[in-house]
């Protein structure tokens, strides 16, 4: 009889974009000894996240379940896998493993926020592995649109799990490794019991297109143009950065990074020794002195964020520089999804000033980092999993993922964040689904997406703040009227009067009518007032507010 | 010397897509008689608009001079082009002039809003012309996305300007006219001074397809589809539902319309009599009792409202119908940009529920209503105007159809909103720029954009709110402590005090330097109050929030 079985258990990322952080267990159910696969974030909105500075996973179970957590592993050194290391890494204390170029930046995301930097170490690539606890386990080279990512070869004493990370199929990906079926096939033939595998791209339906095929088409553009020479991409792809730069110095042009995170990612590929031959460049204090159309600019800001380099420009003057009629911007970057008012009002900007905008429209400026669905299939053949368990994707990515893996007669489970899938079967089966979340980083602290904090500032968004002040004296008397502050309501309301006196008014007369008893009663007086202010506010405005009540209790 | 001029005002509509609204004047200068074609609304988001309603452009000018106006022309029923007379209408009181099924829209939204119904007025297609001071005004009908949409042939006794609305060159539209290419060569006769054109699609780059090209192609989908099929589009675009419920019908199906904007467009192009052969309905009732596969379901929400019947149905059961494995979903529809993160909310909530959801990402299912290059391309040709002034489309839009015209030799102008062009000379002369932007619809009442309600709301959606709350004596001594509320902010900053604590404690001390002085002037007591909440705040919370200061000073 087995007892010792092996868990997956998504914390984030199953289920959405973003937010990475999958765990492994074996053992006896219960007490199985653990690893944690990547620990990313995911990015606020003004939808549903005003003010929120970062979302991470809610790593709970995995906090309360420390004791039982041999380490951390990081496949790659994007946001939405590393981004929470340094924030989170207090509340679990186990070594983290990544190789040299992610290392480089979970060491960085670990000192940003005071946590050891030094449990950070460095892995050494497949057929290399580490030990922790139950698994061995190595880092498999792969192409993705970041140096160095790398799937995971988990092996298990119930056989040999694959978990791909991020990834494209990429024998030409410029920086960073390529993709190598030779050596996939090779570590696939002992047989895999699991492929858990990026899902993100699986409703693309065409093979991806390598790294490779977008610089002659970006070196003609740079190279027919007559102004000054802008592009902007993702800051962590290195290897399309340096194919911008290469076109633009093929053009003759000197060469200028613009945005902090774009210097900090060349700077890291080359003291890391991932970008061996990045053109030299030039600094902004430099570039103003020369004639704009031997200059490019490679900015931050493809996603359209507001402080990066390429809103700043499409506003105005930026470290000097400045863009005018004739010059031309390129975004070889896609646009993600929610993201879109954002560019297309720096795209309008750059109108405004006369800029000639090239997009990816044409598809012919930027390649994808992930593997479409044909990518997707040609892996399960090459390595022949007993199971697939699609990960990394929104539920209708999880989906179509399964979908795909059934078509080719492979067993696949739907695991959303949460579900512990136990894998030690012929098939993935549910066993348990636990308690998950996402944790907020709000300005310098952490709070829960179910405190209330931001329910809070999205009904005050929507529907104004009302504050009423009231003072009652030591003989329990009101002392005066209810006295109303507004903050973010229209001025006047239906009636044309200021509602501010409207709803003193109204107020007046409620504590006229009001039982004396209510007075006494801190809660429910304050919750009358509440709901008579509201439904005032209601006739005046068409809408109801939020309202605080304060009541000033004078000392007997 | 000729002393009267033809001027061109955009209010809304030119340097965004929405909010449509254009003045024509001609006469003396300052002194000119106006018309105003079209009169839109715009829809606000979160991230700018929080809690607006409707966004209407700013007729302040126009109202300040409505003793010039003759008239209000609509060109289509689109709310982009219409959704904002209701509201607007009583500041202007000009009879208003539209085609039967837009009339009978903006008799609807006169309705609503308590304005006379009886000054929309039903008037005729081309050759019959409407008189309005100085102008004729005829309506030359054309293709678009909803029935009767009408370029405006607008004669002048400088010549005849072409407004184009909104539009494409479908020769096949299923409901409504026909593009028809001798009629507006014969219009164009006479010789066309000005092409005021539709921008929004052209930087789509191939020519447009016809509505009766999606019909095929959802048949065949409908006809394969095991379970229940549903299928959503913009309610205007009849010709689109029509084609999806004879797709149903034509699988021996039986179709219900979901959503009250659908049901009601349907039965305005029957009673208006451009509908003349829609289908057999059945009512949800009816609907719950029919076999899955036999039902056909055609359903509000294509932008992923989260109210409209699509998100609904995705949701749970919606008036007693519900969604279940094996389904389908056709999104026969594009994504209006801004509307990502709705859409595919509906889509992963679909996708829970086991449904087959087809977007438009292959082009099959969908076509849109605008014209692209080559299209307006011809129509430049066809008409061959003196000028082209490009209208309706973002910065970036009216800046490409400008060069679009020059390329063929004719002089354009990229007139944003508030630019008075002279269209009287050879060439679009700016000699103008008045005073424009944006009201807000707020619940029931009417707001300016600068007005700075919606900031409040922003600022406090990002930092939250604090109240500090002070009595003051009748001897001018503070009573007690400064207190302290707070709405939207978290409970704990970094020293794990409780915020409020830290901020009441704070304050305690700070009136206790403040100099005594200070306490007599509200205004000057308040800011200090103010800004050392807010430098508190920020050190607890690493963000400054809103605050109010109440001072209740006690009578003496």
């Amino acid at each position: 009889m087995r007892s010792d079985r092996l868990i997956y258990l998504p914390l984030g990322g199953a289920g959405e974009v973003g937010m990475n952080a999958y765990v492994y267990g074996y053992g006896p159910p219960g007490k199985e000894r653990l690893i944690l696969v990547d620990l990313g974030v995911t990015f606020p909105d003004m939808d549903t996240t005003p003010g929120v500075d970062l979302i991470f996973p809610d790593i709970g179970w995995l906090a309360e379940n420390r004791d039982r957590l041999e380490a951390i592993f990081i496949t790659h050194a994007h946001e939405d896998h590393v981004g929470g290391l340094g924030h989170l890494w207090r509340r679990l204390k186990v070594p983290v493993y990544a190789r040299p170029f992610t290392a480089y930046h979970a060491r960085r995301k670990m000192e940003e926020q005071g946590a050891p930097d030094d449990r950070v170490e460095t892995a050494l690539p497949w057929p290399e592995q580490t030990e922790a606890g139950p698994f061995r386990v190595g880092f498999l080279p792969l192409s993705h649109s970041i140096p160095e990512s790398s799937a995971l070869v988990i092996d298990t004493p119930l056989g040999r799990v694959i978990h791909t990370g991020d990834f494209k199929l990429d024998e030409t990906p410029l920086v960073g490794e390529p993709f190598d079926p030779a050596l996939w096939a090779e570590v696939a033939r002992p047989g895999v019991r699991a492929l858990v595998c990026d899902s993100t791209n699986v409703l693309s339906l065409h093979e991806g297109r390598s790294e490779a095929s977008v610089g002659p088409a970006i070196e003609k553009l740079v190279a027919k143009a007559s102004g000054m020479f802008v592009a902007t991409t993702f800051a962590s792809n290195i290897a399309r950065v340096r194919t911008l730069a290469l076109a633009g110095r093929a053009a003759g042009r000197s060469v200028c990074l613009l945005g902090r995170a774009m210097r900090r990612m060349i700077s890291a590929g080359v003291s890391t020794g991932v970008l061996a031959d990045f053109p030299p460049m030039i600094g902004p204090e430099e570039a103003r002195d020369i004639p704009r159309k031997e200059l490019m600019l490679i900015v931050t800001g493809s996603q359209g964020e507001r402080r990066a380099a390429s809103a700043q420009l499409s506003r105005g003057r930026y470290l000097g520089l400045s863009l005018a009629e004739g010059d031309s911007f390129l975004f070889s970057s896609k646009t993600i999804p929610g993201n879109e008012r954002g560019v297309i009002s720096v795209i309008n900007a750059l109108s405004e000033r006369g800029v000639e905008v090239i997009d990816d429209s044409s598809g012919e400026y930027h390649v994808s980092g992930h593997a479409n669905r044909p990518d997707l299939a040609r892996v399960h053949d090459i390595i022949n999993p007993q199971m697939v368990i699609p990960m990394h994707g929104e539920h209708r990515h999880l989906r179509a993922h399964v979908k795909l893996a059934q078509s080719k007669g492979r067993p696949g489970a739907l695991a959303v964040n949460g579900t512990v899938l136990d894998l030690s079967g012929d098939a993935p089966e549910v066993v348990e689904h636990i308690e998950t979340g996402r944790l907020y980083l709000d300005g310098s602290v952490q709070i829960g997406a179910m405190d209330g904090v931001v329910r809070d500032r999205l009904r005050m968004a929507v529907g104004g703040h009302v504050i009423v002040t009231l003072i009652i004296d030591e003989e329990d008397e009101v002392l005066g009227d209810p006295w109303v502050e507004t903050m973010g309501l229209p001025e006047r309301g239906v009636s044309r009067r200021p509602v501010v006196e409207a709803l003193e008014e109204a107020l007046r007369r409620f504590m006229a009518r009001l039982e004396r008893g209510v007075l006494l009663e801190d809660e429910r007086f304050e919750e009358a007032l509440r709901r008579e202010t509201r439904r005032v506010a209601g006739d005046e405005l068409g809408r109801k507010p939020q309202v605080s009540v304060v009541i000033s209790r004078l000392a007997a």
